[in-house]
C-alpha cells in the first residue's frame, strides 16, 4: 500500500498551480528572474516524518522567514526582557518595509517588520559582536534547525546589498532612536546576509517542525531553542507574521506563519506539524500568492487551524479496582486495609487537563462521599493506589506538579502509592513539593513489579480489573 | 483525599487580592458603586467539571463579554459571509468605544469594539427583527451556554440607556455607513440589553468551556453553536479580544479572551478549559486589573498558553502482528494469505497527525520494502488488517478521510480489513470516498468479533501479540 | 466705455465651462437632480461694488459654506475662549463628514468639518436656546450679510433631515464627548436647517466681502460681526476651509475659502475682495470642480493670492518744510523758534508700517543728527510740526498708538503740533497714552485752519513747500 | 525726538524675559551650553529700515530656518514642478524629525520637516552637484539675503555631523523612495552644513524682509529670488512653518514663520515687515519659548496678523474734470469734442482693486448713463481723458492689464488719452493687449506736458478742477 498523503499534497499543488496572479519581487535581478513556474510544499510531522511534493528541492533565499528564527536567537542571546525593551510584539498594520516605530518608546512595532528584524539581528551574540560572528551564529543555528548545512547565496547577498537604501535608512533611524547600539551599516549588512541564506521547502518545513516540537529538531533530537523562546516566536508569528492582516490570517488560516519575499511561507502548528510552501509570484503584500492559497487549502482540508476544537482533551484516565486475594503468601504492606487496590492509568501527552482528570478520579474513589454522586468515596478505605504512567509519554510541568501534589496527599493519608513510570516522566527528583517531603511513592517499571510490591505472589489472584 | 486544584485557585486569589490599582467603571452608578473587594475565579474543563474559588456566585453584568457570543449567534443567523461583509476581523489598536470603521468599506474593524458589536447585534435573528426578538434569542442562547436561566439586570439596563449617547452615535454612524439597516435606536437598545445580562464567574467559565468544547455545552451535552462559528469567535478573541494590545496579550497570556467593563474576563483555551475571573477595578484600558493578573498567573502556572508546545502529538498508534493458528476449524476468508494478521490500534482524539501515524504504520508494514528501513514491508503478504478504534474517542474530518482512504487502498489490494469501532467514530456512511466504492471493511464492536470474523474459532490461538 | 471686468469674468466662465468632470452630490434628490450646466461667479469689492457673470441669480442651498459664518456667530454669542474649548482650529486631513475628534480632549478638529460645525451651531444664542431661536439668529445674520432676506429651502431641509444618520451620529458622539450640552437631535435639526438656506453667488460674494471688510457690510454699512471674529474665521478658512488639502490650496490659490456640497465656494481676500463661484458637479472631496477651477484662474489672473507680495507697503509719507514769513501780523505761538514749520502728510489706510514711516520721517527731521545720514536733524529747531491726515482714510490701533506717542514726544519737546484730521481718524480721546497727558496737539479740519493756527494771516506767505 | 519703536521693542523684551520655561536643545554640546539669558528681536520694514533690541548681534546657528530659504533656492534651481513632484506642501501633524512620507507617493509631506528639507537640499544646483557646490550656492544666497557675508560654524557642523544618525536614516529612506537621486551621506552632510550657518536676529529679519519684499533685498535692492518662489515659500511657511499646530499658529499669530532649534524664529508678513526673535530655551515642539511669546505680542500689539482686515483697499482714485478754455491759441486734437477733459489720478501700490476703482470711475464718467446713478455718463462726450499715475508707485500685472484694457477701450472710442507716468509703471511695451493694437495713449512725464499735449498754451486756463 502507498500512503495517500503525498497524493493529497500533489492534488493540492495542482489545485493552486493554475493561479497566475502576482509577480516575483522586482527589486533585485535574482528574484525578478526567478522561475515562476516553481511550486513546492512540504509537511514535517513533530516526530520528524516528512512529506513533500512539487519542487521540493529547489533552493531559494530564506529572506524574511529568517526573522522568526533570528528573533528566537536574539531572545536566547540577549534575554527576553532586553528583547522586549527593544522590539514590540504588536501588529503594525503597516507594510513590512515601513519604519513603524512605536510613538512613545521608539521600539519597532514587532520583530517581523524590517525595523524589528534589524534590531533583533543586532541583539544576536552580543552588542559588540562582529557581523561575521553574528552571521556565523545564525547560519549555524538555521542549519541545525534544517538538519543540513545551509549557506549564503552570495549573488543574492551582493544584489540586496546594492539595493539596501531603505534598510540602511532603517538602521540609522534605529541607531538614532537608541534601539541599536552598534554601527548601522554593519548591522544592516549582517541582516542582509541572514536573509540571503538558501533553503528549500523541506528545510523550511523541518525548521517549522522544530518550533512545533518545542525547539527540538524531531529528526536529530537536538534541542536547538528553549521552549520559552519558541512560545514567544509562535505568539509573534500568530499576530505579526503575515504583515498587515493579522486578524484575517488568524481567522481564515489559523496557523502561526511567516513569509519571505522569495516566495516561501512557513507555518508552525504547535505540537502538530511544520509546513512550508514556495512559489515566486507575490501579491501586493509581498506574500506568495500560490503559497497563501496552499495554506488556505491545508488549513481547510486538514483541520490545520489553531482554533480547531476537534481535538478535545477528553478522558485519558482509566480506573480499575483490584482486590488482594486472601491467603496470599505475602501480607500486604498495610495489614489494616481492606485489601483493595485502586489503579489509575493515564495516557498520552499530559497537560493540566490530564492531571486534573487523574486527580478528579482519585478524589472520586478515595475522597469523601459526595451525596450527589452515588458511588463516590466508595474506595476511601483502599489500602493501595497504583498510578500507571506507562502510556503517558510526557507530562508538562503543571501536570507534574498536580500529580505530585495528589500523590503527596495520598501518602499523607497513609495510603501505599505505587507509580508505574517506565519512562521516568514523573521526575520526582526535580525539586517538587513532593520530593521535599519525607514521603515518597514507590516507583516501579511495570505492572509485575507493582503487583509484587503491593501483594507479593498473591497478586496473581488480583481480580475485578479488565486492565490488570 | 481532597483535590489540590481548588487549593491552587484559592492560593492564586490570595496572590492577586492585594492589587489595589484601578477603579470600577464610573459611567453608571451600579458599576461605580460595585463592591471592589469582590474577587472570583472559575475553571470549567471540557468535560464539564467545574472548579471555582472566591466570590464565585456574585452576579455582575456581562457587558462586553456578550460580544463574543452574540458574534457567534450573528454568524449562525446571518451566515459568516454576510457577517464578514459587515464587520472586519482586524485588531483596531483603538479603545473599545472608538468608532474604528475601516476606511475603505466602512466596516467596523472587529466585533469586539462597540461599533462591531452593535453591527453584530443587528444581524441576530434577521434584519427586520424586533428588539424583543433579538433580546429573547440572545438571552436564550446565553442561558443555554451557562446552563441556567439568565436574566437582564433592569437597573443596569436603565442606567446604561440613560448614558447611551456614544453608542447611539455609533448606531447612527453605522446606519449612515450602510452597515446596519434597521433603526439605530432600536439596535442600540437591544445591544444595551444584551450587555445588561447578569452572570457570575461559574456561568462565564461554563460559557467559555462551551467554546472550548466546539460549541457543545459539556454538562448538558447540547450543541449550542456550530463548530465553524466557534472557530471564528475564538480566532477573533485571539486578535481582538483584549482591545488595543493584541500582540502583548497573545505572547504574555496566550488565551483567547474577552473582557467586560463590570470586571469580568473570560478565556477559552480550545479543547482544554474555559476560564472566568472577576473583580470590579479596571485599568485604563477597561480590563479588570485583578482578573488580568489572574489570567497571567493561570497561563504561567498551568501552561494555559495556546502556543505552549508541551502537548506534542506523538505516537498514539500501536502495531501488533498475530498469526492465525493452523488447524483452526474455520478457514480464513483469504485462503492464499500467509495467515498473518496485522493489528493497528489508534488512541485518543485523532486529528490529521494521528491518522498520518496510522497510515504511516500501515505503509511500513504492508507497503513496498524501503531499503533504508530494515523490516519495512515485512508483512505485505498479510491476509488481514485490523484497525482498532476502540480507544479513539473522536476523529476529526481530515483524520476520517485519511483513514477511509487508507482502508480503501488496502481493500483494493484484496486485504481483509476489519475495523473495531464500538463508538462509530469512523462514520463510513457519511459520503466519504470509501462509501462510494463497492469495497467496504468489516466493522465490528470488539476484538472477539474481529477475531471471529477473521479466523473462526481458531482465533483463540492467535499469538505473537501483546495487545491481542 | 464699458468695464472690461465683466468681460473678463465671462471669459473665465467660458474657460471652465467645458470641464465636465465630477458629479453633483447624490445623497438627496434635490442636489442629485441639480442642473449641472449652471455656472456662475461674482466678485464684490470691499466698497460694495459687485461684478457677476453667468448664472448669478440661480439659487442653491448654502450647505457647508454656512459653517464659516455660524462659527463667527458662535464666537460672538459664546465668546472666543469657550468656542476654542469646544472646537479646535487644526486641519484634520479627513473628509468633511468624518468625526475627527481630537484624541486628547474630544474636541472636533475644526469648525469646518461637520462635527465642529454642529458644535458651533450648538453655541449660537445660548446653551439652552431652542432650535427656532438658533435658526432665527442665523437666518437673520446671514440675510444681513447678504444684504437681502434669505430663507430656508424646505424641500432641501426635509430631504436632508431624512438622510441625517451620519450627522445624527456625530451629534450623539459630541454629546457623549461633552462637547455639546443640549439634545443631539435638536442641534442636528438646527444645523441641517442652517445648511438649507438658499443663496446665489451674488449673495455669497457679498457675504464674503463683509468678511474682507472687517465685518462691515460694504453696501449697507452695517457692522455685522466684530473684527476679531472675522479674523478668527478667516484664519480657520485659510487652514481648514477646503478640507483635506490645506497646504495645496494655500499655495495654489491662496484665498481663505469655504465650499458647500451644492456646488458653491466662497473666497475672502482680506481687505480686497469677496468672491463666490457655483456649479453643481463635485470632485471626490466634495468641492465643485468648476468653482475650484474658477478660483485657480482668479488667483492666477488677478493676483488674488494672500501671499502675493506685489502690494508692498511703501512710502506713503511726504515731508515738506515751510517758513513763517517775517512781518506777519500775528506772531507765531513760539516766539523763540526759527519760524520753520515741518509738514508731514500721511496717506491711505495706515497700519504699523505707515505710522513707522511717519515716525521715521519726524525723527529724521527733528531728532538728533545722524552722522551717517547727511541732512538728518536739520529741522530740530523748527517751531511747529503739522501732521496732515487728510488723505489717511483709516488708522489701525497700532498706527494710532505709534502716532499718538510720536506727537506726545514732540509736545514734550515744546513743539507746536497741529494735526489736520478732517475724518477724525486719530481719535485722540479714546484712552490713549496721549490723551492721559495734559499735552494735546491742535486738531484742525484743513490746511487753512492749520496755517491760521500757526501763523495767522501771514501763513499765506508760507513758502518752500510744494504740497502746501 | 527719539522714535518710540525701539522703546516698544525693549518693553516687549522685558515682558517675555521673565519666562523661564523650556530648555535649550540638548543633542549637541554647543546648543546645550547656549547662554539661555540671551534674548533678541529685530524688525526690518520692507524699505529696509531696521529696528532691533536686546542681544541683536549675538550669533547662533540658523538651523531649520534655513529650510525656508533653501526651499526657495530649490524652486529656482529645479523648477517648481519638479520640486512639487518630490516634496509636498501639506502640514504633517508630526514632529520635525519624523519621516512623514506621504503614503501614496513617498513624498515628504512638506519642506519644513527634515525629510522635505533634505530633499530640497538635494535639488539645489543640480542633481549631480557636489556638496561643496551646494553649500557654496546656499551660503552665497543666504549672505545676499542677510546683506552681509555669513559663514558656517564649524564646531556646530562637526557636532551635528557626529549626531546625524536620524538625518542619515532619513537620507537613505529618501534614496530608497526615489525622492533623492544622489548619495544620501553627501546630501545629509550638505544639509547639516546649511543648518550650521551662523546668523543674528538682524540678519534673519533682513532675510525675512526680503521675502516680504517680493525677493528684493530692501537695502541692497538686489533681486535675490523670483516673486513666484517667494509666494510659494510664504504659503508653505503659513501652513507648515511651526510644525504640528498650523491652525493654532495661523489663528493666534497669523504670521508665516519658521523656527530653528538654536532658538531663532523668523516671521514674514507679506508686503509689510520681516521679523526675527531669538532665545535658546525651547518648548517641547522645538520652538523657542520666548521667541514664540514675542511673536504673540508683536502680532497682538502691532496688528501683525495676515488676516487683520484693518487695511482695507479703499478709494485711491480721485476724479476731476477740467475744461479747455475757448480761445486758446492751439486747437484741441479732437475739434469735435466739447472741450472737456476728465482727469483720473491713481495712488499707491495698485493691485486689482485699485485698477478696478479706476476703471469704475472711468465707466461712470464716460460710459452709458445708468438711470439708478444720477450724474453717471455725464462726461461721455469729453474729448480727452488723463490718467495720472504720478502717485502710483507700482502696478501689479493684473492692475496693469486692467488699465491697459480700459485705455484701449477709450482709444477705440476715439478719445484722446494721456497718461502721466513719470515712473514708467504702466510698462506699455511689455506684451500687453494694448501694445499689440495700433492705438496708443500719449505718455508724458508730468501735468504740464499733459496740459500742453491736450490744450496747448490755453491749458493754463483749465478750470473746474481742484487737483489740476
Amino acid at each position: 500500500m502507498k500512503s495517500p498523503i503525498p497524493d493529497y499534497l500533489n492534488a493540492v499543488l495542482e489545485r493552486v498551480r493554475p493561479i497566475e496572479d502576482g509577480a516575483p519581487a522586482q527589486y533585485i535581478k535574482t528574484l525578478a528572474n526567478a522561475d515562476t513556474s516553481k511550486l513546492g510544499v512540504a509537511l514535517v510531522m513533530v516526530d520528524g516524518n516528512i512529506y513533500s511534493a512539487g519542487d521540493d528541492t529547489v533552493e531559494f533565499s530564506i529572506q524574511s522567514i529568517s526573522k522568526a528564527f533570528v528573533y528566537a536567537i536574539a531572545i536566547e542571546d540577549a534575554g527576553l526582557e532586553r528583547v522586549l525593551e527593544k522590539i514590540g510584539v504588536e501588529p503594525s498594520g503597516d507594510a513590512f518595509n515601513k519604519l513603524s516605530l512605536h510613538k512613545d518608546n521608539n521600539r519597532p512595532m514587532n520583530p517581523m517588520i524590517n525595523a524589528g528584524a534589524i534590531a533583533a539581528h543586532s541583539l544576536v551574540v552580543h552588542a559588540n559582536a562582529t557581523a561575521e560572528e553574528r552571521t556565523e551564529r545564525i547560519l549555524n543555528t538555521l542549519s541545525r534547525l534544517a538538519g543540513r548545512t545551509l549557506y549564503v547565496d552570495e549573488e543574492v547577498y551582493e544584489a540586496e546589498l546594492a539595493d539596501a537604501d531603505r534598510n540602511m535608512g532603517i538602521g540609522y533611524m534605529l541607531k538614532a532612536a537608541g534601539i541599536i547600539s552598534c554601527r548601522p551599516a554593519e548591522v544592516v549588512k549582517g541582516y542582509i546576509r541572514q536573509c540571503s541564506i538558501n533553503v528549500n521547502v523541506r528545510d523550511l518545513a523541518m525548521m517549522a517542525a522544530t518550533l512545533c516540537n518545542a525547539g527540538v529538531n524531531p529528526v536529530t533530537g537536538e534541542t536547538i531553542m528553549p521552549a520559552d523562546s519558541v512560545r514567544q516566536v509562535l505568539s509573534v508569528m500568530t499576530t505579526c507574521g503575515m504583515y498587515d492582516a493579522a486578524g484575517s490570517w488568524v481567522s481564515r488560516v489559523g496557523i502561526p506563519a511567516k513569509s519571505g519575499v522569495a516566495g516561501g511561507i512557513i507555518g508552525a502548528l504547535p505540537g502538530q506539524v511544520g509546513i512550508a510552501a514556495f512559489s515566486p509570484k507575490l501579491n501586493e503584500r509581498g506574500n506568495s500568492v500560490r503559497a497563501v492559497a496552499l495554506f488556505e487549502h491545508l488549513s481547510h482540508d486538514m483541520g490545520f487551524h489553531m482554533m480547531d476544537v476537534s481535538q478535545i482533551a477528553r478522558a485519558s484516565v482509566s480506573t480499575a479496582v483490584a482486590k488482594i486475594v486472601a491467603g496470599s503468601q505475602k501480607e500486604p504492606h498495610h495489614p489494616n486495609c481492606d485489601r483493595r487496590v485502586v489503579i489509575f492509568a493515564l495516557r498520552g501527552a499530559v497537560r493540566f487537563a490530564g492531571s486534573e482528570r487523574l486527580t478528579r478520579a482519585i478524589v472520586r474513589e478515595l475522597g469523601e462521599p459526595d451525596p450527589r454522586d452515588p458511588g463516590s468515596g466508595e474506595h476511601r478505605d483502599a489500602c493501595a493506589v497504583v498510578v500507571s504512567l506507562r502510556d503517558a509519554f510526557s507530562l508538562n510541568p503543571v501536570a507534574r506538579r498536580v500529580i505530585h501534589e495528589s500523590i503527596k496527599r495520598l501518602l499523607a493519608e497513609d495510603k501505599t502509592v505505587v507509580v508505574i513510570d517506565p519512562n521516568g516522566v514523573l521526575q520526582m527528583d526535580l525539586g517538587s513539593s513532593l520530593s521535599s517531603t519525607g514521603l515518597r511513592p514507590q516507583v516501579v517499571q511495570n505492572e509485575i513489579e507493582a503487583k509484587e510490591f503491593i501483594g507479593g505472589a498473591g497478586c496473581s489472584a488480583v481480580i475485578q480489573s479488565d486492565s490488570w
